[in-house]
């Protein structure tokens, strides 16, 4: 039996290397945060308190000495003068994409571009984003927030949170092209969402099985299912090895699996070591 | 009765500004041409020629001592430099809009943006904009046009004709925007066409007869004269103030005039004095 991985399954880059920050910050000693949960993974963040990175949610409580990992999401730029006030060690572990649009904002609005944000205000990537120009960015989540645009504005520089839905960002900046003279329009949408669904779709053309891994309630792993069903019809969705049932994997000889964007790793290799259980003789993996 | 003659009627700002300059250039000595006619309205031609302003259509023409006038279109930045190289005087009349969209196309273009004008390819205007970003612009007139936009392109500046139709542009740009992960969109359409419609409309629902001069083939003429129209049902169209008939202007109490954007302010003043003619007791011009 052959099992394929899907080379972007799991985390994206970013949260990757914000983890792997972490892991390796908790190594050198005590007294390791990071500031909010680093993924809405509950067993991630279980499994980095363990290794001894716990979870500051709000500034006030941070102490002096504190090393704060600041997540992949990033935060205001006012927020770093805060932490280092309170005499905290910061470890920025802000993405590389989403400090490219910090950049982007920062100097844009200094250079008299009014900033809109195409993404959810509530979203800590968002509100980290606009901490970047002075809180002033117009933050448009649907066709319904165009009317916040003042209709007098000469130049503006549109941005979007990484995570956005393209299509929806593609209709929205229709509408926006008639609300000032110039436009910076820059797609900051990341592309580790689309290559996931790309890999999906590719890798479930060609196998047997397809195992999509992931939470029950993530939108994005229920969207890689889907993909994954269309193309082949032994798609089976689980959050765990454990729910695996080795029996409908049997026989098969290409076993494809893919997993959502917040599955760690060690779920998936749990998953691909049940396989192996089924034949471990004539096994063959490649990722 | 009272004549209202619209503020924007005939001459957009650009090309009465190159007809004055012309003008005032013509008074100071022979010598003078314009490089290419400095509009498309044979009467304006003659009438610049019969003051001591002739046409040089071909850069071959010019002689050492001429003075060439640039036109409200502009030309390449190479046709500066041969025509200097030339020993000719330069007096450029090129319009400050038309102007702006040169040095926004050749710091952009330096910049590393391609540059794509919307536009069409056989227009002076468009042309002269091209060679301002070493004629290595994307030129798009139509949806049609769009896969020439290399599909790699990161950085892409977009800028329109100053005459291209305002929908169009839109309806482009819509589709543009999926072609690069940057784009700076600049709209340059001016808006002298525009507010020329807005104040025939405006005009044309106060008055009781409406006189729209400009030539019969012109199209923007047309469209100024289907406005009035609609509002004003006693709408008259004619090229010259021999063409009106006096007989649909008496009685009113109130007579609109506007006129197409190749239209002289002779030929307007020469309708309004005809108008005059029925009640010169009881007149007052506004304007
Ligand atoms: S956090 Fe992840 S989704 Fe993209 S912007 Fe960074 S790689
Ligand atoms: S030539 Fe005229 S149409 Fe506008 S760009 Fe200049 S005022």
């Amino acid at each position: 039996m052959e099992i394929l991985i899907a080379k972007n399954a799991g985390f994206c880059f970013g949260v990757q290397n914000a983890i792997d920050k972490a892991e390796r910050v908790a190594e050198e000693g005590r007294g390791v945060y990071t500031y909010g949960p680093i993924i809405h993974n509950r067993q991630v963040v279980e499994n980095l308190k363990s290794k001894g990175v716990d979870v500051k949610d709000d500034i006030d409580e941070v102490k002096e000495g504190d090393k704060i990992i600041i997540r992949s999401h990033g935060v205001p730029k006012k927020e770093y003068e805060e932490l280092a006030a309170r005499g905290s060690e910061i470890i920025d572990a802000t993405c590389p994409y989403v400090k490219h649009i910090h950049k982007v904002v920062e100097e844009k609005s200094k250079a008299g571009y009014k900033i809109v944000i195409i993404g959810d205000p509530s979203h800590p990537e968002v509100k980290g984003i606009n901490g970047w120009c002075d809180e002033k960015a117009v933050i448009i989540n649907g066709e319904e927030d165009i009317n916040k645009i003042d209709s007098k504005l000469h130049r503006i520089c549109v941005v979007s949170q990484t995570t956005f839905n393209e299509e929806k960002w593609y209709s929205i900046i229709c509408r926006l092209v008639r609300m000032a003279r110039e436009m910076l329009i820059i797609n900051t949408i990341c592309n580790a969402t689309e290559l996931r669904q790309k890999e999906t779709m590719e890798l479930s053309k060609q196998v047997d099985v397809m195992i999509v891994v992931g939470g029950k309630e993530s939108s994005n792993t229920r969207k890689l299912f889907e993909i994954s069903k269309s193309n082949c019809d032994n798609t089976i969705f689980i959050e765990t090895a454990e729910e695996l049932d080795l029996s409908l994997v049997k026989g098969a000889k290409k076993v494809g699996i893919t997993a959502g964007a917040s599955t760690p790793d060690y779920i998936i290799q749990n998953v691909v070591d049940k396989i192996k259980e089924i034949d471990v003789e004539n096994e063959k993996v490649s990722s």
